[in-house]
């Protein structure tokens, strides 16, 4: 039970005092709609749009081949890298921006298990979001390593001295979990084992600190709670103590220590740069560069701290309201607690639907999950209030039974 | 010698009935430059811009996770490729859209050398353009290959039956010479090699017909002769007949037969999609679409005809103008010359910057060409006269010796 006020009047009086009450005028988002799939794809921070003008008809139709210099396209990754190091816990010159996250964690997943030769075990977890898991399969199959797959609520347990690498998700995707990635690194490393940690879902909306946890890898999402467009480019993480020792294994020109000497042997760039392999995608870095700027002022633990009373207050309304109708499967604690939670319940396809025709945007995930994302840079106490509400009379109305909504469409 | 007429007159003539001579229309150039620099970064065409806006504004902005079904995002890789396939030879499902040219590379020659188990040797040419080479020995590394650099004037003769695969790049980007792509790929067949074509310096420019010829693998760049922007995602061809049996190493979601079903194991897409990884950049693969609206109604032969006729009018100029001021490394045989004319002098970094400040743009390439691309669409007759007038002016000026042009810029 709760002492919370869970009345509007209660929800609005939380935003009134909220440190980030005002960040939500950073993001133009649509009048009417409650956005809780920021953790699929972000909103379109304000900004954004003027600048991809700029750069489209400025810098690309005028200033043509000449922006690379006059534009600074060439460091437009590392002013990127720069932007996303906070919200990490890493240095600026830990972080590379590029590629797709599927892309990044083959990159750092093949330079973990060159480090650890004579190792050929990857450790991943069975629920982490598919790609990793597919990607580690292609990198087994490419190198013949052994993948073996955790105990979702005990990694560690599947440690020994054959493990090269521990790979896994900081949030779940699915159900909002969150690792405690202090006490799971440290059960790595004391089999001499390297870690990777992929911050799709946390990046942006709780804390992460890899330097202070000894992380060794990392690979996140550009476009989920760092706003940065459909696609944008992801981001990847490696400690400095092991920046001189990778190897990632696609080798182009933009991670040559002199890419304009057009020299024919392969010489990587020192330090984080080696990981870059084609010419940078500048439409894409740019506008994630621009949409970066809304987290300018903010503190994570701030992030933190409104997330969790979004949450809170989010699993308050749902027992008090919903009840046993839907199955809480975030967990309550909040250690263990990402950005979002998630509801079970077999038509949780049909609610999802139902709730968007509402103005409701939450996402469905197979076979069985209502994910609910928030983010707290423009996800008020209201929107908290105003989503259960509608869900309470989604569910009072039985408009998730809707035929319409038998055939499932395709959602990312 | 030549009967043509030399005069700015005559070049405007050859305008005047040029198939082409409609489409510069098509493209936002600024008045008053002469784009020879097509060949390293394609100007905006029209359209881009709004068709940009309109994806992070109502797309993005308003459509929100939305837009991914209603945008219908998910295809834009497929469409994109439609596009592409008529420009190389291929059919559409032989196409794939995405990542960058270096990562693309890695992707199809490691899928190459995987159909060639038991062959350890990959040919390349060590003029080819740098990445290709550092792609390969990335490669090489990883999976203990042997690459063997061929000569450059006959990569033939070092094909053997340990070669996996023959890498060459169709149009050299330093030169300009193009290889016969047929005799080529029927020489590696003999020896049971396969063939993958770097086509970045040839796609949009000059035919190249990958079916016909009987090509394996290629790969080519968005942001050269086909205009997608800064950055913009690369394309790769695998033939039809090979497509159920390549295995490419980075097997992300979006390769998966069942993406949106989360399933814990890996199952390839039939067919050409299997090649994808990460979430498409919808933004890069946005521009990329409408600028390929530029060849909708436009042959290859076309595009070929009057590149010639534009290459033809430099050497012509240039002989007649220039003299051994300068001396020309660019094939004159139709047959081995791409869309480009490169000229070698020790001050050629000079040479390229005083142009540049007269309004002609080509570039420089280390360590004595200045390179000069003739991409068809826009580049008139007239400019051609007016930038082999601008040298023939920087050459009598002596503006090449100016001081300020002793450090070298990067570009691109």
């Amino acid at each position: 039970m709760t002492d919370r006020d869970l009345t509007r009047t209660g929800a609005a009086a939380l935003d009134a005092v909220s440190p980030l009450r005002d960040h939500r005028a950073r993001f133009d988002l649509p009048d009417g709609v409650v956005y809780l799939d920021g953790n699929s794809l972000g909103p379109l921070p304000r900004g954004v749009a003027a600048r991809m003008d700029q750069v489209v008809r400025r810098e690309w139709g005028e200033g043509l081949i000449g922006s690379w210099n006059e534009a600074d396209w060439l460091h437009l990754p590392r002013r990127v890298a720069a932007r996303v190091a906070p919200l990490i816990g890493a240095q600026a010159d830990e972080v590379h921006v590029g590629d797709s996250t599927s892309v990044l964690l083959f990159k750092t997943m093949t330079a973990a298990v060159r480090m650890r030769p004579g190792r050929r075990v990857v450790v991943l977890e069975p629920t982490t979001f598919p790609t990793d898991g597919y990607v580690a399969t292609g990198l087994a199959d490419l190198l013949d390593l052994e993948l073996r797959w955790c105990d979702p609520d005990d990694p560690a347990a599947a440690l020994d001295e054959d493990v090269a690498l521990l790979a896994l998700t900081h949030v779940d995707f699915r159900t909002g979990r969150m690792y405690d990635m202090g006490a799971l690194t440290e059960a790595a490393h004391a089999v001499g084992a390297l870690v990777q940690w992929d911050l799709c879902h946390s990046a942006g909306a709780v804390p992460v600190d890899l330097d202070v946890a000894g992380a060794d890898l990392a690979v996140g999402c550009g476009y989920k709670y760092l706003n940065g467009g459909p696609g944008a480019p992801a981001f990847a993480y490696v400690a400095q103590r092991h920046q001189d020792a990778i190897r990632q294994p696609i080798t182009g020109w933009m991670g040559h220590a002199r890419p304009f000497d057009m020299e024919r042997d392969y010489a990587p760039v020192p330090g984080i740069g080696r990981l870059a392999s084609g010419t940078p995608g500048v439409l894409g870095l740019s506008a994630l560069e621009t949409a970066l700027g809304v987290f300018a002022d903010v503190d994570v633990s701030e992030l933190r701290t409104v997330s969790l009373s979004l949450t809170d207050l989010f699993l308050d309304l749902v027992d008090a309201r919903v009840g046993s109708r839907l199955e809480v499967v975030t967990p309550r604690t909040h250690g263990e607690r990402g950005s979002q939670v998630s509801l079970r319940h077999p038509d949780a396809y049909g609610i999802v639907q139902a709730l968007i025709a509402r103005g409701v945007v939450g996402d469905f995930r197979t076979p069985d999950v209502a994910r609910f994302g928030f983010a707290p840079l423009y996800v008020s106490h209201a929107d908290v209030w105003d989503a259960v509400d509608h869900l309470v009379a989604v569910l009072d109305h039985e408009e998730h039974l809707d035929p319409a909504y038998a055939v499932r469409n395709l959602v990312t």
